[in-house]
């Protein structure tokens, strides 16, 4: 089971109605942050999950809007009494990024580690103090893609992996051990009496786990659907609802409604949620239908939107 | 007259019911701004009085809480056309954090000056673009006084200069011509046939202007009382109001409400108006009497607050 909170739904600048446009992922009580624009920490504090769990910010791209939030929310962190290294995925330059904004935050007692632009997944476990990178049992797999804006842009999808059932038959016809029955199904190989026992001879088949997927600052891209493929949640920036405001969509490497459904069907998604409104589009519901006659189960994005995905006849 | 909006009244961090400290001052349309946490310009939005006329933004130090919303906030006055320069005063260190800050906000679509640690009075004039450093006809001083506080630190005075009553027998006596009697009053000395005529020829005595200061992130200093002294109004920090929280306000290089008003009084200021409040003081009400038994005329800061002041028998 996966939680997710729309922190804002909003692009451009903070409203006073309408935080800016950020993700939070809840699993086992640890949490991903998706962007943080001006205001994210304060809408974060009305959510009420917490800063000291938060493990991984992945940041979309440069632009204000997404990362002018990063300096105060990690003095926050760092006020919540947090300690363990924190972990900041994005793309070319995030780097560069980072340091310049923590000209106002320089002190933190904890650790930043930098993953710019990752080519390959990144495999996290979770252990005591949150989610670890490089962890022999792999819970939680994280891809980016390079999407089409005006700068260096990530598209994120967030795949958790559902843990095999405990096979009782097998394990007897392996012949592992009792003692070590636990261990091998929540912490990996294991050592006994100079025999190595794998998880795979106690664990049963691979389960479906849930895929969720942000999608935002970007044009749509020929790469994008095999990417979001049968995401459980597909988080699609929204810029314009509007059909006519397709040039503004294009000049901006942004999209309309319509283009964000299309994404969704050629996806193959369950669920579509809209996010990432311009500030001059005040009521997004207007243009419901432009995505919906496209696409059936979209939603349009809200404030602190809260939503469950469960794994498969969880 | 000078509008002044306190444009939230919170210290360390934004929060959901009070937007961080910094103050909007409005003088013949074009503004001053005094700090910019995460979220100003949210309350500058609500305020609703625009953003491309913003021509100073002083900065009282690095700290995230007074800083963070820089880059946003340049952004948006890009956004609102504005093409004239805006200068930014600060501490030792600013050109760096402003430098730092503007990794997110790199193009702007004007010049940005920055005046680091100034140490003599910033003089400045009001043209048609806005408030111009060096103008002949000064209207505005501005005076920074170097504080006491865990980051370089300034206070700010703002003084208003009101202009002298134009003084028709001293013009004619003078033996100024009528032609240059306009120009002389109102952008400084003008040559006409070949002898120079200068404001002081046409000009009455000097009169009253406004005084307003403010003072925060700071513990109080032995300069504060001469450089506030006989403020219309005196903005200071009340980061705690509790006089058993006296041992964190020094650990922390703040003020009670107490110490503040100690500072009005033995700065002979007019008026109080205390800001910067913890975020754990949520009634910042119920310690007033710590401050108004010292001194009278205070008031407790609230969000987007405005004052108008006037010149002496305006």
């Amino acid at each position: 089971m996966l939680d997710i909170a729309l922190l804002g739904c909003g692009g451009s600048m903070p409203m006073p109605e309408r935080y800016l446009s950020a993700l939070l992922l809840n699993y086992r009580g640890r949490k991903i942050l998706v962007d943080c624009g001006e205001g994210t920490q304060v809408s974060m504090r009305l959510l009420g999950w917490g800063f000291k769990t938060i493990d991984v910010i992945c940041i979309s791209h440069g632009h204000g809007d997404h990362t002018v939030g990063l300096p105060g929310l990690l003095s926050t962190i760092g006020n919540s009494g947090r300690i363990a290294p924190l972990t900041i995925i994005g793309p070319e330059g995030i780097t560069e990024i980072v340091k310049g904004l923590r000209v106002v935050a320089p002190y933190l007692p904890y650790e930043i580690n930098i993953i710019e632009n990752p080519l390959e997944p990144i495999k996290l476990g979770i252990n005591v103090d949150g989610i670890e990178l490089n962890g022999e049992l792999v819970e939680l797999d994280i891809r980016a893609l390079k999407v089409d804006h005006s700068a260096p842009c990530l598209s994120y999808s967030f795949y958790i992996r559902r843990r095999p059932r405990f096979d009782i038959s097998k394990a007897i016809s392996n012949k592992v051990p009792k003692v070590v029955w636990n261990m091998l199904q929540k912490t990996g190989a294991v050592e006994h009496a100079g025999v190595l026992y794998t998880p795979d001879m106690v664990l049963g088949d691979e389960r479906q786990g849930i895929k969720i997927c942000i999608v935002t600052d970007t044009r749509p891209t020929e790469e994008l659907p095999g990417f979001i493929r049968e995401s459980d949640l597909f988080i699609c920036e929204g810029t314009y609802g509007a059909e006519e405001d397709l040039d503004k969509a294009v000049k901006n490497k942004h999209m309309i409604f319509r283009e964000a459904a299309e994404l969704a069907c050629s996806g193959y998604v369950k669920e579509l949620l809209l996010t990432h409104f311009s500030p001059v589009m005040q009521n997004p519901e207007h243009y419901l239908l432009n995505a919906e006659s496209i696409f059936k189960n979209v939603t349009i994005g809200k404030d602190r939107l809260i939503k469950t995905i469960r794994f498969k006849s969880e």
